[in-house]
Parts: structure tokens; sequence; C-alpha cells
């Protein structure tokens, strides 16, 4: 049994998706760039793709899509290209919790003599707006910044970024990281500002190996990939036609399923958020209650180790997530959570649950009746019991009753009890 | 009913390799890098493909095999970072029959201030193995060439070129485009002196999207796409488990079909090779007939338009090309073609047909049953008539009789009746 709660890491092909795929993986195998009529059909699929694209991003012409291998390669190409367009420009802002794809590409243009400002977070995970307004100037090639949060869920506010950054400098560019916003609020680009937006197609229940990347009709960019005229030049490479296929009928379902998603993969992570909350004393909330994606929760196990959860939960067949499995294996603590200034208590313990639409009540009747008994388990061999014994002491009455305390940042616990 | 005998520019996916990606479509989702025993099976049939491509490619390690999105990406991996590797290093080779992707890239390079030399090949295709040993020198940071090409098959002598290389300059980089060799002969860099490798897995039965890069242990490149610690930090992105599951089974299918490549493909392929010659009294083979991949042959129809043959080729249900799939649409001739110094007479009308294991006995007879009423038909409404009837008396004996010019270029054709 698989209860599957790290849809941020990535999702399950949708049965939907995966028949629309079928027929290119097996007898439409033409390339699309060849002349006869057998490529046809290929072809055709290609352009209804970007079509369900250019939807799915709110874009004025499906010309503005570029199919990508992965959201990593459409952060790349943007980036590396951003920075290329503007080539007298040595100045770029992103955010201290963006990817590590967007994080380690800055690390890498910063050997190369550019100079990052990093914007950081309040202990919300909400973004420092006037930091930010205040870094750009007359050198910024790019404003970076990720729609949604990977690990908390913090949504930024985009379109008020995007009028900053175009107000400050109408050259600068503005590019968006939408991988974990798409799916699951619009990431509609429309009267945005946004020059360039990357998706990845299985963090929304497209296969793993396909990402796009809007780029504004007037942005000409450098490709990332030389060679073949696929993508109008864009992107060499023989075109992946079952996964863009695939990841156009993903976008299709994930704009339909989006009042699904803020109804009732809300509820459900809200019943899961409140559950763990209430039925744990030395557990707290990492991020914004309300500004958030409505799949994700992100709660602090203090005095605890994650990785040991993690395992227990394993063993339970509940999968969740430390972080962003980009960076599993290192044990540095996440630096996302550092950067909200997460006291380092709850650092080390800290699981993000991420639902889909086909996480079920069942399942999350499941966490909640095995989380806590995992969480009493380790925390009755943690070395902190003094400290634990304190925060029992004063926190107890969560633990199944109603908190008073005014910064408890337990959430609708403290109410709803 | 599809006659594919376009399989240099895609291969239909093998049901063997299509059924050991199929639970990795399904239910075996888990992204690989995450930490719970959901993730197990992802993570080991990533590392059996690891293990698969190693030994396609007769490397001593796994960890030298890296999984990339394409060929394309491959050769801008393996350029773009040897030419960091060696960045106080200004010069590089390579030949004038490369793919697209690969000239292209050079083409970007020769912008940032590099100088590319690129090695002629002769009349039959083979490459002036002279030329290359004189152009290396201390400033070489990179040779470059093709194990074979996609249009004429024609292999390189790749272990030779490595000997030279090396001997000329132990630290130039040697890159193999090996997409077009991989499955059709023996690609085993052991003792070839290579310090990277790429394939393409859908050239070999496996989908369109997956490719491998070998890179030598010794040899440090920086990555193309950055981010997470995917590959050993050398590409960024989740891996695509399906493809890269289907593209190390395809590796294994490849390796244990290389006899029956040899023997049975090329069978057919020189059936449809001699037939097409004998039929046909204005054709001419475009390349050596024996340093050849076995699945390959261009024949070049002279004084008529090979955009009109492959439309009446396509309205009978047979896929053949005029070149590579990344240039079509433009209406130069093949840059091949054109390095090879084949007369201009024929370089408008020349044809691909590239075979495949799937191709049957009973396709080639098709194709040389309809194929010559077909060129007969165009044959007959070409502006050239005076030279064609010049060329039908010259050439007259070949049209079902023996023929005694020295000249005539015709292959079997000429012994054979």
């Amino acid at each position: 049994m698989v209860i599957y709660l790290d849809n941020n890491a990535t999702t399950k092909v949708d049965e939907q998706v995966f028949e629309e795929m079928l027929p290119y993986l097996k007898d439409e195998y033409a390339n699309p760039s060849s002349m006869y009529e057998f490529s046809v059909k290929s072809s055709n699929a290609i352009a209804d793709a970007r079509e369900q694209m250019r939807d799915f991003f709110g874009a004025k012409s499906e010309r503005e899509v570029i199919f990508t291998s992965c959201g990593s390669e459409s952060a790349n190409m943007a980036i590396k290209g951003a920075v290329a367009h503007n080539k007298s420009k040595k100045h770029i802002i992103t955010t201290k919790v963006e990817h590590p794809c967007v994080l380690n590409t800055y690390k890498t243009l910063e050997k190369q003599g550019y100079k990052v400002d990093y914007i950081g977070v309040n202990s919300n995970g909400e973004l420092d707006i006037e930091e930010l307004k205040e870094k750009i100037n007359e050198d910024t090639a790019l404003v970076s910044v990720m729609w949604a949060n990977n690990e908390t869920g913090v949504i930024f506010p985009v379109r008020e970024i995007g009028e900053i950054v175009k107000s400050k400098n109408p050259n600068t560019l503005f590019f968006v990281d939408a991988v974990q916003g798409a799916g699951k609020v619009d990431i509609s680009v429309e009267d945005s500002n946004i020059d360039m937006m990357g998706v990845s197609g299985h963090k929304f229940h497209a296969p793993k190996g396909i990402g796009a990347l809007y780029i504004k009709s007037n942005v000409i960019l450098p490709p990332l990939i030389t060679g073949g005229h696929q993508e109008r030049g864009y992107r060499a490479g023989t075109e992946n036609v079952p996964y863009i296929v695939g990841m156009g009928k993903a976008a299709t379902l994930a704009k339909e399923g989006l009042e699904h998603e803020n109804t009732e993969v809300k509820r459900l992570r809200d019943k899961l958020e409140t559950g763990i909350l209430k039925a744990t004393f030395n557990s707290r909330l990492n991020s914004s209650i309300s500004n958030r994606v409505p799949n994700t929760t992100n709660i602090g196990f203090e005095y605890i180790e994650g990785e040991l959860i993690l395992l227990h939960l394993s063993d339970l067949g509940i999968c969740a997530s430390s972080g962003s499995a980009c960076t599993s294996g290192s044990l540095e603590p996440s630096h996302v959570l550092r950067a909200m200034g997460t006291p380092f208590t709850s650092l080390h313990g800290s699981i993000r649950f991420s639902l889909s639409r086909f996480t079920t009540e069942k399942e999350i009747d499941y966490v909640l009746e095995k989380l806590p008994k995992v969480i009493e388990d380790i925390t009755r061999i943690s070395p902190y019991q003094d400290e634990l014994e304190h925060l029992r002491k004063s926190r107890g009455k969560c633990s199944g009753g109603v908190c008073n305390k005014s910064n408890c940042n337990k959430g609708k616990c403290c109410e709803s009890d």
C-alpha cells in the first residue's frame, strides 16, 4: 500500500494523459519534421498540445510556447537566455527560497561575474517586496521569482512583482518559475508583465521528462540546446511527441481541475494539517496559513529528526518529504526554512505533505490515525526531553484541547476545538 | 499502410521496450531521488539502465554514463563542456558532414571566437584523414566526428582518428556523435581514445526524448543544465524514469541484434539498393558501397526533384527522406552530398532509404514494384529531356542488362546481371 503525499516531488500520470500518449508510443511514431503523410498526425499532435499549453499559460499566441525536457531546462534556458539578451547588464535579483535548479544556476552566473541579490522572506515565507523594489536598478538584467514555493506552498504576488519590475526598469526581464504553481493556482501570464515562465509536466500528472517555457513574443532568447530547427530554432532535438501530447492533456485537465484543487484537495489538506497540529503537541506550521497553494502543508516537529519520521512513515507506506527531492541526500537543513528563520528546534524535523486530486479521504484518515503514534515514539527517544517537557506544558492544551497562546502558530487548531 | 524506410530519422518503439517502460508510466511513478521505500524501484531501475548503457558503450564504469533528453543535448553538453574544460584552447576540428545539431553548435562557437576547421570527405563520403592529422595542433581543444553519417550511412574510422588525436595532442578532447552508429555497428569506446560519445534512444527503438552521453572518468565537464544533484551533478532535472528504462532495454536489444542488423537488415538494404539501381537508368549510389552501416542507402535520381519523389512515395505509403529530418523544410540541398561533390544533376534528387529490424522482405518487394514507375513518371516531366536521353544511351544496358562503364558507380548492378 502506498499513501502518496509527496505530489510536489512528482505526480502519478493521469490515466487520461496516458491514454492520449499511447498512440504516439506505439504506431504513430513518425518524426514530426518529416515530409510524408505518416508524420502529419505527429506534427498536428504537437500543434494541438502547443495550443493547450497556450491556453494553460493564458498566452496570446501558441508561438510563445516552447517545449523542453523538464522544469530545470526551462529555467536554465530562461535565465541563461535572459542574461545573454541583456548582456550589458550584470545584476540579477532572485529570492532566497527558489528551487535548487534556479539557485544553482545563479551560483554559476555569480562565478561568471554577475551580481545576484537574493531577496528574503518573513517567518510566514512571504517575500519582502520592499527589499525587491529597492534592489531593481538600471543594471538589473533579470528578476526571477517562483510562483509558489515547493517546500511551503507559499504563493508569491507575481502580478504585483511584475508591475514593480517594469515600472522600475522596463528593460529588466521577468522570469517566473511556475513549476509548483501549475495545476494548483491560475498561472495565467496575461497582464502580469511576465517575460518568461517555466513549468514541469510531471508536477501536474504528465510524465517526468517534459517541460514548457513561455517566452513573450517580443523577447528573443538564444537557445540553450543548439542544432536542428525544432521549436522554431529555440530548442533542437527531435520532439518527444508522446510526452508533449501528454503534457498538453495534463494542462487541460489541470485547468479544468483548479476548482476541485481549491475546494476538495484543500479541504483534505486542511483536515490533515489541523489533525496533525491537534494530535501532536510538538508541532508547528511552517508557513503562512492562508497564502498557500491548496495541496501543501509543511509542519515542523520540534526536537526530533525529520529523516527518522520519514523512515517510520515509509514503513507505514506513507510518502512525504523533508524538502526538495532535488536536495535529498544532503544533510543540510532546508534553505527555505532557514530563510524563513524557522527555529532550529523544528528545522531538522520539518515534513512536507503534498496532496493531489488522487488523494482520498481514507488516505488522510489513515495518516491521521498512524502519524501521532510515530511522532510520539520518536519524541520519546529525543535527547531533548527537558525542552520537550517545557513545550508540552506550555502548549499542552492544544493536544486535544483549546490553546490560548497568541504565538502558538498552530492554525485552526487554536480556534476550532 | 505504412512502409517505413526512414529509420535514420526515428524508429518505432520496440514492443519489449514499451513493456519495460510501462510500469514506470503507471504505478511506479516515484521520484527516484526521494527517501522512501516507494522510490527504491525507480531508483534501482535507473541504476539497471545505466549498467545496460555502460555495456552498450563498452565503458569501464557505469559512472561514465549520463542520461540526457536527446542526442542534441548530448552533443551540446559534450561540445560546450569540452571547450569549457580546455578553456585556454580556441581551436576545434570537426567534419563538413556532421549532423546539424553539431554543426550549428560550432557556428555558435565561431561567433564566440573559436576557430573551427571543417574536414572534407571524398566522393564516397569518406573522411580526409590526412587533412585531419595536419590540422591538429597545440591549440586544438576538441576533435569531433560522427561515428556514421545520417544521410549516407558512411562509417568514419573512429578508432584510427582517436589514436591520431591523442598522438598529436594528448590534451585535445575527442567527441564522437554515435547517434547513427548506435544499434548498427559496434560502438564500444574501449581502446578508442574517445573522451565523450553521445547517442539518441529513438534511433534504436527507444522513444523520442531520451539520450545518453559517455564521459570518460578522467574528463570533468561543466553541466549544460544546472540545478539539482541528479546524474551526479552533471544534469539537473527529475529523471525521466520510463524512458531511461526504455533506452536501457533498447540498448540491450540493439547489442544483441547487431548480427541480425549486419546480415538480414543488410541483405534487405542491398536488395533494395541493387533493385533500384537496376530498375532506374538515371540513378546512382551516393556513397561508398562497402564502408557503411547496414541499414542505409542514399540514391541520387538524376535530373529530377527529390521532394516530388517523396510526395509520390508518400502517396504509396512509403516513407523515405531527402536528408535529415532536422533540416527538412529547407530548400538547400544536403550539405553532406555537397561536401561529397555529388554532381548537381542528382543533388536535388537524392533519396535516403533507411531500414530497421522491423523492415520486411514484403515491404522491400513492394517498394521495388512501385518505385521504378514513380521515377519513370517524374523523369518523363523533367525539363532535362536531352540530358536524360544522353544518360539513357550511355547507361542503357544497366536498365535490366549488363553495364560495361567503368565509372558507372552502380554497385552490384554492374556485376550481378
